[in-house]
């Protein structure tokens, strides 16, 4: 049904058309019952539903529907599987439209720029390009059942300490390459209905209000034709806020912030329409949901809870493993650790699910008469060491022929809301597997967590196994994993650093309460530590497999890319290997021409590819000219030098199979505005310029001249270094230094130089 | 004599003026014969004389006097010894009255930012403490003598690459804790005469046309009282100077900016009373020269090489001691490197000087017999590998008891006006090093560098020691230490990287060549390996003696320091070895209350002290509000919380031998402005808004109570984490956010809540 909005809006009274920009409550919109606005609702997501049933408390916080918990984006990002992503959306979106709900909230798409950040479980990963890629695939699948999706949280909101009033401080440089490419990418590819703009604020101006983000790059850049919601109660000034293009104000504000739209308008210091365009966005979400309901959706609890335990055979990433798994059958294993009995599967928070069923890795085990025996070793909530558990979990390790020790973290430790304090597991895990690989050396380690944990005793075990947080059926999906049933094919959607303190972030998390400078700029994740050349406990793409792939025929184009064009890389994979598997073919691209402040290396391209033993598949790519480039703050756009880039396929970021090179062309052209400060090196290098002060510095009286040609013997001595100097500073040197170096006739000319260049170069 | 500056002024004609306020030529400033205004002359320095004899030509490159080549400051530095500095400086002095010279251009106080900065050589340290302190001995030795001295490059001048054009972008804390103390120190504590502003910008505003820095910062708030001076050709827009307190334009500009100044005054665009304020700041320094002539100085060339003998004994820093040395009489010995017969000891530029005479080590050693031979191995100019040469080495090193190689950097690698590319020895240095470690286990390496290099053989040499630019004496002041004529007690005042991209600056040096950012922030040299916990070569303060030395009696005070107070810190000291000894016992402090971004400790206090064998003395330290402070953008100054301080003393920043507890009461409040963004947390932490927010949350209605006591069962239950979630939450509510949390009645109050706060603390 095609509504005529303008016609619905123009019928409204500016009450109502007030009213329609905030809740009605935590999770409802406004109703109009005369114009047939019917009343929708919004959940909280991203990974299943916490749909709130009857009335609203003023917190959110009461009890949710029994729902399906699937495996968070920590997770789900590891599984670099754009149609698993899809599938998942799916299935949340059909639970939606069973549920009547016209927004899932997610996903949330910030990047990990501290392994601290409380919600990184929440989040994809720390690499823009994957995260972007991802969420579109959810997005998707979530709006094709005519829900809505609200990607959060636009924008820079990547710490939960203070995030309600701190400053984000980052360059434009910096926000565009790292901070806004996800939600770039995914408003592009997938278009959610809805965006939820942070908390924070960004350079000193809360998202909220702010017009740069919300309506220049959100909606005249990539062209978002939703509306945009803020977080919970992140209203800053309401009437700024519609003006930026801040929409729908969530919960509400028992009526404060409506009635300054109201007096705004009436006083004339809002203009209407501007409010008229904010409802209309709203409208038009509402009615996308509310026209098109789907009578045939069904919540199937049970059938999800299986997709469920798929996805999650997915994500897992195997870490290490000395040949120990798969698990051979009839091995006596002894399983340590309470997550093998209660594993931790979600994150605290907004997310947290009620759930409808939770499987444990014992009692999969047991299920299928596996003889595993178990020891509780430590207490899966807190960090407390008992000496008896301890003393039994060693003695059961060395009875047994293969111990598996189900660390993680306490749902205490990472939660919306705070931060990790640090990178540690409990002490109690640590000294617990510390002593039992001492006397068992077949030590796998299953992890549970939202975040990299330091793990001193890695190079110890013979096999690690990243669960993450795998949702209700992690238990299940575990056994499938250790005994071989499905080969593990998650990669690290990011780094594992060696200690806390080699993050990028680590001198500037979470800042002082009210500011948060992101002076590692665009060296987040791999980008730093490739940069400095840092070792690493693992490697951003990293993960490994029960069966071996290789790469070959990686075919480049020969011809040039250009602005406007794209190409297509192709390369073979083949499973060497045994087993059936999957592998996930990644490609980076590097910059080759010198250009400073670049990353190493940037994944540009990824693709999961399933293969029998034996099997050869070729896997393609498309590289446009924004893969090469780079955000040029004084150009204001995506830049990339014409010259060489190399292209870079492998397996993970640290282990690259093949490399090819590209090359490029642009027509874009650098500004530049000569002035006093402008150097003769750069008047040098512009096409322009350089012909005229070459034709200038011929002509220059006395020294400068000599600066130019070879130095005489004389310059050199009596500098030490004289020529190298003479060279160095004439490249540096500014015109307006002529003035005290270039003699006379030169110092007196030097503003007329500058109009004339600039006359030249077509400035004004 | 006591000049009547401002009459003399008044009889000056408006060019006579604005021709005052730059040079006659590179080095010479104008006269006025007929008000008795002489001809002055300033020279290059810091650690020499590069006086020009005669016309000056266009770039000051022409030959320059024979004079004597005093350690350069990266070895003065490392003295930790300011008698010593203030020694040298009085021979300066000296030196500048017998050569009619009435300042020299130096100390240059800027901070090692990397150590790839050309010009660090010229540099003290990465320290602000020790630069500061080293600097102010130097400036009261040369103005001893009447002379002036120009501290440079003032400020945030911290590289070669694009430095006459560069903006250096860092924070005003930064600037303050890091770029601009050894300024500050110098100034209240040595007044110099004239003080040099750099070429670049800071954060967009050219040094020479920066009020903040010229006039704010060094004469309201330090009280400095000389002229300004630019570096050469450092003038942006000259008017704009002269309003931000830049004096004196070198070398002039033939007349183009002094015509500025004279139609700027005529247009009344420049008040000439700032133009007279200028003039008077020069001749108050010309004069104070002109009337205190030294007709008894004598620049005594031979007198003047044996200090910078001495002098260069007490800078080498002994890196690495097996007990090799010191190299017992009548031991077999082989020289290797050219550098044993040509030392580098100086670098390139402005500070270069036409030594008087300059002895090898080789040379020192023929004369007093010993008996060592001498491969020149590798070439003392190039990185060229002769494998004649390489395996003569190797023979003669095996063929040897010791083999001492004299390794360096070539010139053309260390020099103002450009930046060291890496931190590394030519390869075939380093080629030649591991070739003879094979064969020869009792091998020295003497260092010749201006900063510090990569060493990965250092593990595998007998001893290293470090004679940086050791000045034209450093053949015999090497001879000296490694045969024990003197104990070495240098120590660095630079961290050694294991590697480059170990340094802080790494990713953001030298920058695009239009901005460079100093996102390392406050973290330079120690206070960033330190806060990281990084493995470096050698740390900050580090360096070997022949004897030994321990620590007692640490005696701190028992009272609290408060804002104006000084408390006395001392420390008994005792030479436990058998050899006359200078121990530098370093003084470090550490903010032990939790402030966020603080260094793990700061230097702020040194003492150099000589300790016969067995000996004892105690040294004293005094500490003040200032030494525990950082810099409060907020408050815009010095602040350290009231609490505990600790009192770090030893031997180097990496070896603290004994501890101690410092409290601390400070008066000062940080201001406290309410508005919608100021958190509750913030609110209950300061004593006046406490009792107010405190109050409004227990009269608030619904779940806000909730908040604040205990969470029930419910809410730890749905949220997975609930109770902690919650209590974050509130803690970093901002006041705004409570319309959508608080209930309507709160939701309406808001704004007045802001107001009365506002009110009860004070503010309009």
């Amino acid at each position: 049904m095609e509504r005529d909005l303008k016609k619905i809006i123009s019928e409204m009274t500016l009450e109502e058309k007030a009213g329609m920009c905030s809740g009605e409550d935590f999770w409802r919109l406004k109703k109009v019952e005369r114009l047939g606005i019917p009343e929708v609702m919004v959940s909280d997501g991203p990974h299943g539903l916490r749909k709130q049933p009857g009335e609203a408390d003023h917190l959110g916080i009461g009890e949710s529907i029994v729902a399906v918990c699937f495996p968070a984006a920590c997770a789900t990002a590891s599984s670099f599987d754009t149609e698993l992503m899809n599938e998942m959306g799916k299935t949340l979106g059909e639970e939606c439209q069973a549920e009547n709900l016209s927004v899932l909230l997610g996903p949330a798409v910030n990047i990990k720029r501290s392994p601290l950040c409380g919600r990184n479980f929440e989040y994809l990963s720390e690499d823009p390009y994957l995260a972007g890629k991802m969420a579109a695939s959810y997005i998707r699948g979530v709006q094709s059942w005519d829900v809505g999706t609200s990607m959060k949280h636009y924008a820079a909101n990547n710490q939960e300490y203070n995030r309600m009033s701190c400053s984000s401080n980052l360059s434009e440089r910096t926000f565009r390459e790292i901070y806004l490419p996800a939600f770039e990418t995914a408003v592009k590819e997938a278009q959610p209905k809805t965006i939820m703009c942070s908390y924070n604020k960004i350079n000193g101006e809360y998202a909220s209000e702010n017009k740069h983000l919300l309506t220049e790059i959100l909606r005249d850049e990539w062209g978002f034709e939703g509306y945009v919601m803020t977080d919970w109660g992140a209203v800053a000034d309401r009437v700024t806020g519609i003006v930026a293009g801040l929409d729908l104000e969530m919960p509400g504000s028992h009526g404060v912030n409506d009635a300054k739209i109201i007096a705004a308008v009436k006083d004339g210091s809002l203009d209407e329409a501007l409010l008229d365009k904010a409802v209309e966005r709203i409208l038009k979400v509402l009615f996308s949901y509310a026209d098109n309901r789907h009578p045939e959706a069904v919540f199937d609890r049970d059938a999800d809870h299986e997709k469920a335990v798929k996805i999650e055979t997915e994500c897992a990433v195997l870490l290490e493993n000395n040949g120990i798994l798969p698990l051979k059958e009839g091995r006596k294993v002894v399983y340590i650790g309470e997550y093998a009995e209660k594993p931790r599967y979600q994150g605290g928070g907004s997310s947290h699910i009620n759930s409808s069923k939770v499987t444990s890795a014992l009692e999969s085990a047991k299920e299928k008469g596996r003889p595993v025996s178990y020891v509780k070793g430590f207490p899966f909530d807190k960090d407390e060491e008992n000496a008896g558990e301890l003393a039994a979990a060693v003695q059961a390790a060395k009875d047994a022929e293969v111990a598996v020790i189900f660390a993680g973290l306490p749902d205490l430790i990472e939660s919306e809301g705070y931060d990790r304090k640090d990178m540690k597991l409990p002490a109690c895990q640590n000294k617990l597997i510390e002593e039992v690989i001492k006397v068992q050396p077949n030590t796998v380690v299953v992890l549970h967590n939202g975040s990299p944990v330091e793990v001193p005793w890695a190079d110890k075990t013979a096999a690690i196994l990243e669960m993450y947080l795998g949702g209700q059926g992690v238990g299940e999906a575990t056994d499938k994993l250790l005994y071989g049933e499905v080969n593990p094919s998650g990669r690290l959607a990011e780094t594992f650093p060696l200690r806390l303190e080699d993050n990028p972030s680590y001198l500037n998390f979470p800042g002082d309460g009210v500011n948060v400078d992101y002076a590692e700029g665009i060296y987040v994740g791999y980008r730093y530590y490739d940069a400095r050349k840092m070792p690493v406990r693992w490697a951003f793409g990293h993960g490994l497999s029960y069966t071996e792939y290789e790469y070959s025929n990686l075919n480049m184009p020969a011809e040039s890319l250009d602005d406007k064009g794209c190409v297509k890389v192709t390369v073979d994979v083949k499973n060497t290997g045994s087993m059936v598997g999957k592998e996930v073919v990644q490609l980076y691209v590097s910059d080759k021409n010198g250009t400073a402040g670049r990353p190493v290396k940037e994944l540009k391209g990824f693709a999961k590819v399933e293969l029998q033993p034996g099997e050869t598949k070729t896997v393609e790519f498309a590289l446009t000219a924004r893969d090469l480039s780079f955000y040029h703050e004084g150009l204001g756009d995506w830049y990339a030098p014409s010259g060489t880039y190399e292209v870079l396929i492998g397996h993970a970021s640290d282990e690259i199979a093949l490399r090819g090179e590209l090359s490029f062309k642009t027509e874009k052209q650098l500004p530049l505005y000569v002035s006093g400060a402008t150097t003769i090196g750069e008047l040098m290098a512009h096409p322009v310029t350089a012909p005229i002060i070459g034709g200038l510095m011929q002509n220059m009286q006395g020294a400068m001249g000599a600066m130019q040609s070879d130095p005489t013997e004389n310059v050199e001595d009596t500098l030490g270094t004289g020529a190298e100097m003479m060279k160095a500073m004439m490249h540096g040197m500014p015109l307006k230094s002529l003035a005290s170096f270039a003699g006379a006739e030169m110092a007196a000319q030097i503003e007329l130089m500058i109009q004339g260049m600039n006359q030249a170069l077509g400035n004004k």
